[in-house]
């Protein structure tokens, strides 16, 4: 699979950066969202050492935005989110897992509140719009469900509040985490919040307006140099080591919040009600039977996991490496797991299968490569 | 994009077959469903020769089934699904343009009728579950809306008959067009349609249990020596050739069936109901105002189209490739296009701006081509 090469059609919609990624030398691409996603320039090693020491430029147009509007918006966007929104404020952004009536993940956006009667979904890889527009259908609810021309790019790294300074002025820095500000763009005025899917800081632009997608690429790495900045994307070893999730690998819709660790941004001791609550507070009171773990695994640096790994203790399969590669910082091949129960603390020593043999692994917290590499640094 | 590869994830589901498919030399994938989908073995030229000739073997795993079952099953399906399905007989197939409450396509998926009360909707690129999910989950009907572990595998090409009979027995002579039948495998009854993503003639064996992906496979294959088997995929050249649209890139959620050419699977003289029907019957009475036809688009062989092109009527646009590529057996580049009404008709001129400059082309019905080939062959 990873010599196969990705056949091009309209279906694998390009977005308004493309031509700039493609000149930028994107040599690996995953498609999300009906979208193309780069996920690899120069090498996933090299990539992830300047995004940690520099900034990029990320075309993350695939985090498309499901548009809840009109007077019924704010009453279905707390009907669908387990995090509880019914205090959101216009200028924030709350991560907000989606569940079913069964507690199961759908996807895990993050919301932004535009106006009291506005949301945009910033969705991870499926078609939510379809879950949101059919209970609107189903409730007659007096609300548009849309995915407008919003096409997000994002300026990660150390040195992406200084580069933003020089673009759009002093007032990038009063962005705080989570919040957006809207800054004028050639006539338009475009939310920046201060975002992203890495933990090396950084915003997020929602760009409205296909049109001006190469302007505002040229206008951003126009002002680069002095920051080394170069064209990026979300970056594997990263987003690892800072205990970042996928939808779609890390979680699944056989998976709940509860299992995935994502209890606190679900609103299950308040008196909200969104759907799949019933179906947590049993989970809860029951007890889960796997848990979304971290794990460092023996044997030579690895590359991307590409299909899940069975995990064995001993000799019974108990769980999946859904994510994993080799850390350079952390020396150490790194991952993230659903296990069972029973080997789910840190601490524990299980065996991963991989195509060169058994290694042996130890569970840990997600959030430990993170705190490990603070602790070294 | 054509050079550039697909990074392997979790995200990117593996299919039952994918270790024989990576093993018989696919070069192309798509991404369909969030799944793994061939495009390309040995080329698009070698493979559409091949298929037109003998027979293939195709893992279209991708075509995902949205089962909906249970007492409001039926309900469900009616009010979903353009074609009228009130009707519906268990073992046999419905094309089924599904649309939203404006008419606009959300999907189009072939219909298959399991029992009264239980219904799989084989469904084009999108989580159609999802809006399946959130009716049922608005008008609290008592159905379940899941996707089953069924993964099709499609057996196509002159030869596809003879082949399955000779795995089968002789009873696979009696599939009539569009409908099924179940039949034994290892412990299994596996419905065969006789169906598939190509005019070539073929069947769809809906295999229900991963685990015997690779039997199923190498059983067929085993007996594949006599009619020249190998491993094929969906071709872009015959399935233009064919008339064969694709959600996502001959039609979109702009689009509404009446514009697709597909009026004739909507029940709207009929008193079914369903959503969408009536913004369906007001665009019928005000007239569309564009239209997917076929054209022939001059100059040297091109490849296929990644990204619409611009159709041109002396300075206006009016309109877009959405489809196209060099048909050796027709001896020019032909494709579809979503045309402005002004221009939408048989034997118009047009202009399409390519990577090599304008190039003439002439506009005619989608299924002309498939009709030129019968009229030379």
């Amino acid at each position: 699979m990873a010599d196969a090469t990705l056949f091009p059609t309209r279906r694998l919609r390009a977005t308004p950066f493309t031509a700039r990624v493609e000149a930028a030398g994107v040599s690996n691409y995953t498609v999300y969202n009906h979208m193309l996603l780069p996920t690899v320039f120069k090498s996933l090693e090299e990539d992830y050492a300047h995004l940690k020491q520099y900034t990029q430029i990320w075309d993350v147009s695939a985090e498309r935005q499901v548009q809840i509007a009109g007077p019924d918006a704010h009453r279905l966007a707390c009907m669908i989110s387990a995090r509880d929104l019914r205090n959101a404020q216009p200028g924030r952004c709350y991560y907000a897992p989606i569940t079913n009536a069964n507690g199961h993940l759908l996807n895990d956006p993050v919301a932004l509140c535009i106006a009291p009667d506005k949301f945009w979904f910033s969705i991870a890889d499926g078609d939510l719009l379809l879950w949101a527009a059919g209970l609107a259908q189903g409730l007659n609810l007096d609300v548009t469900v849309t995915e407008p021309d919003i096409s997000p790019l994002a300026i990660q790294g150390p040195l992406a509040e200084d580069l933003l300074v020089d673009v759009f002025g002093e007032d990038i820095r009063a962005i705080k985490f989570f919040r957006f500000t809207a800054f004028p763009f050639m006539g338009r005025m475009l939310n920046i919040a201060r975002s992203g899917w890495s933990k090396q800081g950084g915003f997020e632009i929602y760009l409205d307006d296909s049109n001006l997608g190469l302007a505002l690429w040229d206008a951003i790495t126009a002002k680069g140099a002095p920051y080394n900045l170069r064209a990026g994307c979300p970056n594997l070893i990263e987003r690892l080591e800072s205990g970042l999730l996928g939808y779609g690998n890390d979680m699944t819709n056989d998976d709940t919040p509860l299992e995935i660790g994502l209890e606190k941004y679900c609103a299950l001791d308040s008196d909200a009600d969104f759907i799949g609550k019933d179906a947590l507070l049993r989970q809860r009171d029951t007890g889960i039977e796997k848990k979304l773990m971290g794990l460092t695994i023996d044997g030579s640096p690895m590359g991307p996991v590409s299909m899940p790994l069975d995990c064995k203790d001993g000799i019974s399969k108990v769980g999946l490496v859904t994510s994993g590669v080799f850390s350079p910082d952390l020396n150490s091949n790194i991952g993230f797991a659903m296990l069972d129960i029973s080997v789910a603390q840190t601490g524990s020593m299980i065996e991963v299968e991989t195509q060169s043999g058994l290694h042996k692994a130890e569970v840990c917290k997600i959030s430990d490569f993170e705190a490990r590499l603070k602790a070294t640094a």
